[in-house]
C-alpha cells in the first residue's frame, strides 16, 4: 500500500515514523506548502509542493492528511477528497456531522472513500464508548483525559500580555477516577474532574500575579477549574516540557440481571508518551482499512465506526482467528 | 429483531435478562433439552422443547447459542446454522479454527450468517488485543484474568475424593501488573502472572492435608501457580461465594519514534459482578449486529474480528457520529 502525508508538523512526521514500523507500508512523498526545498524529513522520503499532487494521483493509494481541526481540514479533506482516498483526524466534536456531509458529498461523487475524525478522541476513545454502550445500555459513561498537555490551553496562556512561553497540563482527579472505578456511578462537576496545571515563563519584568490572575479567571478554558501556576525559567521550560505526552481513560459502569442487582464497568485507558505520534499510529492502521474497503467497492465518508476491526490489521482472517481470538 | 435461548444455565438466563434492556429486541422463547414444563423462566417468556426448535424457523431472527464448549457447541453450532442465524460463545481457544470452518461450511450452504467466540474472552478481549497490535506493531501484549471464580477449576477441585464443594478464584498478582502498566516489558512466567485461591468445603472425616496436597500438585491446573487453600464450611460457602464475578486486563505496551524512543500502553479492563450476564449482554449485542448484516445479504461463518462496530448499537449513524464520535 503507498501512503502520502499531506502537511509535515508533529502529526506528519509521526505518520513518517509510523509508516516505517508497518512492512506492508510505503510512504512515497509528504506534501506541503512550504517551500519543499526548506522542508527536511525525518527518514529521507521525497517533499513535494502541495500545489503539485494531483500529478502523483497515480502513485498514493490513501493520502494522510495532517492539518489542523480548525482551519485546514474543513477545507482540506472535501478537496482532496475529490481525487484521493483520505484519512484525516479532524477532532472539533461539536462541527462532525458537518464536516461529514461535506467529506461525504466528495468522495461519493468521485468514488473515494474518506475516513475522518480518526485518532484517540475522536477514535479510539469514541469506539470504546460505543462499544460499552451497546454492551451495557443501563449504565453512565465518564471520559477522563491526561495527565497530558494540551496545546489548545497552552497557546491561550501564550497569548497573555507578559507571557513567553507556556506549558498546561490537563490532570485527572484522582478521588473522582477511584470513585467512578468503584462503579457508584457518581455525578461529578467539570471542577471534581480535572485539575490544570500550568508552567510559565515570564518576560522579564512582568507582573506575575497579574498573569496568575488572567489564567485562572479565563472562561472556558480555567474558569471552570482549580488551577495551579507555576513561574520557571526557559531552562526549566525546555529540559523538563519539552515532550507531548497525554493519555486519559474511558470508563461505562452498567447494570444486568433481573433486578440490575449487578454491577460491571469497562475501562479503556492509554498513557501516551508523545500524542502525536500515537495519534499518527492510528492514522497508519486505519489507512490500511480504508483502502481495502476502496478495493472492495466501499465509497463515502466513513469512521472508526464503520471498520470492521479484522482489516486494521497486515494478518490473514485465518491468522486473527488463530492468534489473536 | 426476534431472538430466541437455546439452552437455559446461567448463560440463557443472562440473555433473557439482557434481551429485556434492549428495546429493539423481543425474546420469542427458551429451548431447553429438559422436559419444557420442568423449566420456569425468570421473566414468563415461553419454554419450548428443543427438538421442536425447527417449527419456530419463521419467527426467529436470530438464535443466541448457550451450550457448553467442551461437547455442545461443537455439534450445536454447525447443527442449527443450517436454519437460523446464530450466535455462540464458543471459547476453547485452541479449536476455534476447527469449528469455524464446520459452522462456515453450514451457514454457507444455508444462506445463513453465525457468530462464534463471542463474549469477553474470546470476545472484547481478543477485539482489543486486535486493536492494539494494529495500532502498535512495535510491542507486546499481556492478559490478566480475575479476580474471579474460575469454573473449570472449581470443578477440577470437586472431582478430588474428600471433596462436597470448592470455589476457586484466579487472582492478578499486583507486583506483575504494576511491571507491565510501567511500560518496560517485563518477561513473566505463569507464577509470577497469577495467584489460585482455593475455597473448599471438605467431607466429614476427610484428609485434609492430603486434599491440598492433591490440589497443589495438579498438573496444567495448580501445579504451575502459587494456590492457597482454604476449607470452609458449608454456611459460608454459600454466603460468601454464591456469585460468579471476574474480569481481568489486556495491555499492550509499544514503541514509537524514529528510535523507539516514546513508549505507549494501552488498556483495556473489565471488573464484571457477574460473568454469565457480562458475556449474555455481550452477545445480545452482536446478535443485533448479525441480523443486520444478513439482511445486506452477509452469510457464512464470523467473529467480533468481522463486525462493524456501528451495527452493534440501536442508535443511528447519525446519532452514533453526534453523541459517541
Amino acid at each position: 500500500m503507498k501512503i502520502a502525508i499531506y502537511g509535515y508538523g508533529n502529526l506528519g512526521r509521526g505518520v513518517e515514523c509510523a509508516a516505517k514500523q508497518a512492512s506492508d507500508v510505503e510512504l512515497v512523498g509528504v506534501f506541503t506548502r512550504r517551500a519543499p526545498e526548506t522542508v527536511k524529513t525525518l527518514t529521507g522520503v521525497p517533499v513535494y509542493a502541495a500545489s503539485d499532487i494531483l500529478s502523483h494521483r497515480e502513485d498514493i493509494d490513501v493520502l494522510i492528511i495532517c492539518g489542523g481541526s480548525a482551519t485546514d481540514l474543513p477545507e482540506m479533506t472535501p478537496a482532496l477528497a475529490e481525487h484521493f482516498n483520505v484519512v484525516d483526524s479532524f477532532d472539533t466534536h461539536a462541527r462532525i456531522p458537518e464536516h461529514f456531509v461535506n467529506v461525504d458529498k466528495a468522495a461519493v461523487a468521485s468514488y473515494h472513500i474518506a475516513l475522518i475524525s480518526c485518532g484517540w478522541d475522536p477514535g479510539m476513545f469514541s469506539l470504546n464508548r460505543l462499544y460499552a454502550n451497546a454492551i451495557l445500555p443501563d449504565g453512565k459513561d465518564y471520559t477522563f483525559w491526561g495527565r497530558g498537555v494540551s496545546q489548545g490551553h497552552s497557546d491561550a496562556i501564550r497569548r497573555i500580555p507578559g507571557v513567553a512561553d507556556a506549558r498546561q497540563y490537563t490532570v485527572p482527579i484522582t478521588a473522582a477516577l477511584d470513585a467512578v472505578r468503584s462503579g457508584t456511578m457518581p455525578e461529578l462537576t467539570t471542577r471534581e474532574k480535572h485539575l490544570r496545571e500550568c508552567y510559565v515563563v515570564a518576560e522579564e519584568g512582568a507582573d506575575l500575579a497579574a498573569i496568575e490572575e488572567t489564567i485562572k479567571t479565563m472562561p472556558n478554558y480555567f474558569a471552570d477549574y482549580d488551577t495551579t501556576v507555576t513561574f520557571i525559567s526557559k531552562e526549566e521550560m525546555d529540559k523538563k516540557h519539552g515532550e507531548l505526552p497525554h493519555g486519559g481513560v474511558v470508563i461505562r459502569s452498567g447494570r444486568t440481571g433481573l433486578s440490575s442487582e449487578h454491577t460491571h464497568t469497562i475501562e479503556y485507558s492509554l498513557k501516551l508518551d508523545s500524542n502525536p505520534e500515537f495519534t499518527a499510529s492510528v492514522l497508519v492502521a486505519y489507512a490500511r482499512a480504508i483502502n481495502r474497503m476502496h478495493k472492495r467497492g466501499v465509497t463515502g465518508c466513513k469512521t472508526v465506526f464503520d471498520v470492521a476491526p479484522a482489516d486494521l490489521s497486515p494478518l490473514t482472517a485465518e491468522e486473527l482467528r488463530a492468534h489473536m481470538l
